[in-house]
């Protein structure tokens, strides 16, 4: 195992350097984080993540859940997480103090967990899911509902899942058809099947919470009719559970487990396939309004989607230093203009190649992790703003949503296969961490909404959304990001670059708007290599903020902050010689005639 | 299990259509073989591929080998594989009648191991070994030598295996230190150990032959002092075997197996860890001249390296046909023009996104055949042609062949990520078989020399070898190729992108020669990507090649024919608008002035 999964110093960098968000405080909300208490949040989920998550990340892998007499066994570790992740408050971290949180800002929460996910991935996933789940009730759920579950969900003992898809309906959420009957006793009686949930059923937690989409009988058919709703693997009789409910009170409510998916990777995060009402027994109660589930569901995508993001890049960057531990330690070969067999032969990280795959995974996972860290700022803001302030973070959170959800996801699958080139033979064998890492990293641009998913989202929605004033506003802080940096001469080049490739993806979004009007498939049949150019543009403004603080900070640094800042100002040159550098041959395709995808034709293939 | 792992009918178009296979028999040594009997050498390989490899394909996967006992044991079915192998004359169907071979073109052969290859790669590896380590006795031992391991070996009852890697000698095979003291017996007194030795010990075989570098005592140091060595696991009491041996006659040669290797995937294939002479006895027999080793290992590795490209080819076209029928199968959401909740959902692939990932494998895979069935035609031309004739082939195969070795290895792990993005959440999971082609495909960017070594065999010495003669032939070819497709007038669009992309890689190594003048290290820090830049030009040159059969073909062929040729025109098409398009790129990197990989110290990461 390596010795370090993320920088806590660039966690410091992106935080108060880049983004300077102990500026937060000036919302009342947030007025209680300065940045000591900043980095105590940070220090702390540090030490959450050495002392829980660490130890198991090689034993999660190894040793698979198994679905046994109907429930699904974990590693025993696991439950222990779970725990004193509700224990330690991290579940309802972000919540109002009269919820029991702290109003956390989510920039200094999603650091926090990024620590914790590239420290265990799989075995963080739990508890991540239970915030998910708890946030959509308090959101949405009448009190008396909230009250009935909250509880047992920030204090780490029930598991939340979101139970969305069916055999039929991935992708198309559309075409739900689990049902929901309305009863005189004010619960629905369920009935469907819900595959791929993740944590839907395991033996660390008291009780499952589901939030399910469903349908009521005789509601419209498409999106238009789907509804939430929770939905307890147990229940207690006779009405909604309590704050002091005990296990023992509990009683099945006709959620079976079916069965569990053994998967590539994330092994420690079990994923169900349950059977709802199979004895016609199964009640549910129904979050909100009715025929709304969708909209729900789909106003806390976006703290879904950042998460993934998050957990991608998260995996990439421990993939990175495992990758710089073994560069740094293992012998092979000599320099290039001076190989003399006698001599000793040097660290690998010496040969111009090992030190290409380092910079870019280093250019693509700290490039990811500051536009998440944006975007968690924006979230922020949206939440706690007001006015044009709170609008202008809504529009760009929107706008730059899958990106952040699906640069780290794609990028990330490549890095961590970037870690595993520089250990040769050895990151193909279990003896070294980074073919966990590479498996691991393969299910974000799947779940959360496929990067194809993403694509459409991005240039078939956000683009044109609210007369394309999100856009004018990246621009604005894209422009602004531009000014400073010119004011820079070290990086005025990177900044003519950064202004040409706007261009361009302008350039190429106008000429794909006029192919709107005549045929929309061709349209949006390249949208995800729209989203990638996007991507690279979104990740080179960021490198070109980061890279504008670290040459300020550069000449009065000490020593080591030196290196740190010179870092830095490499990788963002490595990102815009080569990966900034693709753009013209995306927007070429992008503006081509040539209708390859779409002329294609099934029987051809 | 996907039902379809290869076309039959894309064997015969490389083969028949493009390549004319079937005129090597103008060659006396190859006069036997016409159409009729190269066809029933791949319905062969089919059936041999159906009957034994394709029941143990998820098997292999997962019940992984296990040393017990100082033995690796493997599934049991691996036996009936290695022997059958042998016995149906696939170990020695390259060599002459009068070995018992039959003379068999590599461009066929390479056909039929790609059929067997694409049906269970880990199943297939320990064979093919046998038959790299039998050519390598057969090319440069003495008769006595050879008569008394390769009889074993041809008929599957001994494994081969080639003895190279050590833990201090990976990419860097000059600091080898296993060493050999001649004795007065006439065998060398053998002691070291070798890491990763695929197949180096298993329980489906009756002895191990290990084709080994090692060092006399005394000899120089570095590449010049290496030797190659046969060493036994077991050897006869009082010299070398017979060919009558049986195995009660073996005793064990001092080689242990102190571990074997678990790893990502090719879990079939066991790759052990060797003590060699612990106890002072082992032997060895030099092969050939002393310290001449590495030669004659590097004068194998285009058989090895072309080997593995037709593996990384053979996995990436068998998670193309599982994508296929599994989009074929798949409904899932409704046609972006139309999208009627109320009507039933359509498969998958009429989606313009999912046929942009099918003919992004389809494109990259049937591409990196078409490159490797030329490069076995240039290795048979090589082998039994003369004077000009033979000295073309040469240069054209020594400079594709780390494009051949690397550009599939490459392409196919994303083109495998392809087929399971194509999935979904689907692909993640262990019920379909995209995610162990994926973990299997990963290996090729590694064995036989790493992406990175491979770029830097061919831009610095590949390139300038010879004078430069291999690049002037491979111009010429590709201009023979531009000049037909000329002559199609439906491909003269993509003829003139190939000839200006050709130009952009002849600028780039213009640029790059002269920055060798100045800077070696420079010269070669982007090696990587001038392989990849001169990959795409190759494989735009076999699509040209396809496209201008398929579109000739076209107007007189039956239906099913046609839309075979359709999807081929498609496939050309594809490869030029999304991965020929990528050049321009790449070579606006490799010129640039900005040394950011020369330029990084360790201490900055």
């Amino acid at each position: 195992m390596a010795k370090q999964a993320y920088s806590r110093r660039d966690l410091s960098f992106q935080l108060h350097e880049v983004l300077h968000v102990e500026d937060l405080s000036r919302f009342p909300y947030f007025q209680d984080h300065d940045r000591g208490s900043i980095d105590l949040v940070l220090d702390t989920a540090g030490q959450f993540a050495d002392q829980l998550l660490k130890p198991l990340l090689t034993e999660l892998d190894r040793q698979e859940p198994q679905l046994v007499d109907g429930t699904i066994r974990l590693h025993p570790g696991v439950k222990n997480i779970v725990r004193r992740f509700g224990e330690d408050g991290w579940i309802n971290a972000l919540f109002s103090y009269e919820e029991g949180g702290q109003q956390l800002p989510a920039t200094v929460y999603n650091a926090a967990v990024f620590a914790m996910q590239a420290t265990n991935y799989s075995g963080s996933v739990p508890p991540f899911l239970t915030l998910g789940a708890a946030n959509l009730l308090r959101s949405f759920a009448k009190p008396e509902l909230m009250a009935a579950f909250t509880p047992h969900m920030y204090a780490g003992r029930w598991q939340g899942t979101m139970a969305l898809t069916e055999p039929d309906a991935g992708s198309s959420l559309s075409d739900i058809t689990t049902s929901a009957e309305p009863t005189e006793e004010g619960y629905y009686r369920m009935r469907g099947q819900k595959i791929y949930i993740s944590s839907g059923d395991h033996d660390a937690c008291d009780n499952v919470v589901h939030l399910m989409l469903a349908r009521i009988k005789g509601a419209p058919s498409g999106a238009k009719g789907i509804s939430l709703f929770v939905v307890p693997r147990q229940r207690v009789a006779g009405g909604l559970p309590a704050e002091n409910t005990q296990p023992q009170d509990l009683v099945s409510n006709d959620v079976v487990t079916a069965g569990i998916y053994h998967k590539l990777g994330c092994k420690g995060a079990p994923i169900a396939h349950l059977m709802i009402g199979g004895s016609d027994d199964c009640q549910g109660y129904l979050v909100g309004e009715p025929n709304q589930g969708l909209r729900y569901m789909f106003q806390m995508m976006n703290e879904a989607r950042l998460a993934v993001g998050v957990s991608a890049a998260a995996i990439g960057t421990a993939a990175y230093y495992a990758a710089l531990e073994y560069a740094r330690a293992r012998p092979q070969g000599r320099h290039i203009a001076a190989r003399d067999v006698t001599k000793p032969q040097v660290p690998i990280i010496q040969h111009a190649d090992v030190k290409r795959m380092l910079l870019f995974q280093k250019a693509t996972m700290e490039g990811a992790l500051g536009l998440l860290m944006q975007c968690s700022y924006y979230m922020d803001v949206a939440r706690v703003g007001t006015g044009a302030e709170k609008e202008r973070a809504e529009l760009l959170l929107d706008l730059l949503m899958p990106i952040a959800k699906s640069y780290p996801a794609e990028m990330g699958v490549l890095s961590t296969g970037a870690a595993i080139q520089v250990h040769g033979g050895a990151g193909y064998t279990t003896d070294f961490p980074v073919e966990q890492f590479w498996r691991e990293s393969r299910i974000h641009p799947i779940h959360e909404g496929t990067t194809g998913i993403q694509g459409l989202d991005l240039l078939g929605r956000k683009i044109t959304q609210h007369g394309g004033r999100a856009v004018g506003l990246l621009l604005e802080e894209i422009q602004a990001a531009v000014a400073a940096a010119e004011g820079v001469p070290e990086l005025r080049e990177l900044a003519a670059q950064l202004t040409k490739t706007v261009g361009i993806l302008q350039q190429t979004t106008m000429h794909l708007l006029g192919v709107a009007e005549q045929n929309h498939e061709l349209f949006l049949a390249d949208a995800t290599l729209y989203l990638e150019l996007a991507g690279l543009v979104a990740v080179a403004w960021q490198w070109l903020r980061q890279a504008t603080v670290a040459q300020n900070a550069l000449p009065a640094a000490h020593p080591d902050d030196q290196n740190f800042y010179h870092g830095k100002l490499m990788a963002a040159r490595y990102f815009y010689e080569y990966e900034l550098v693709r753009a013209p041959s995306l927007a070429k395709r992008l503006q081509s005639p040539n209708a390859v995808t779409v002329d294609m034709q099934e029987a051809w293939f």
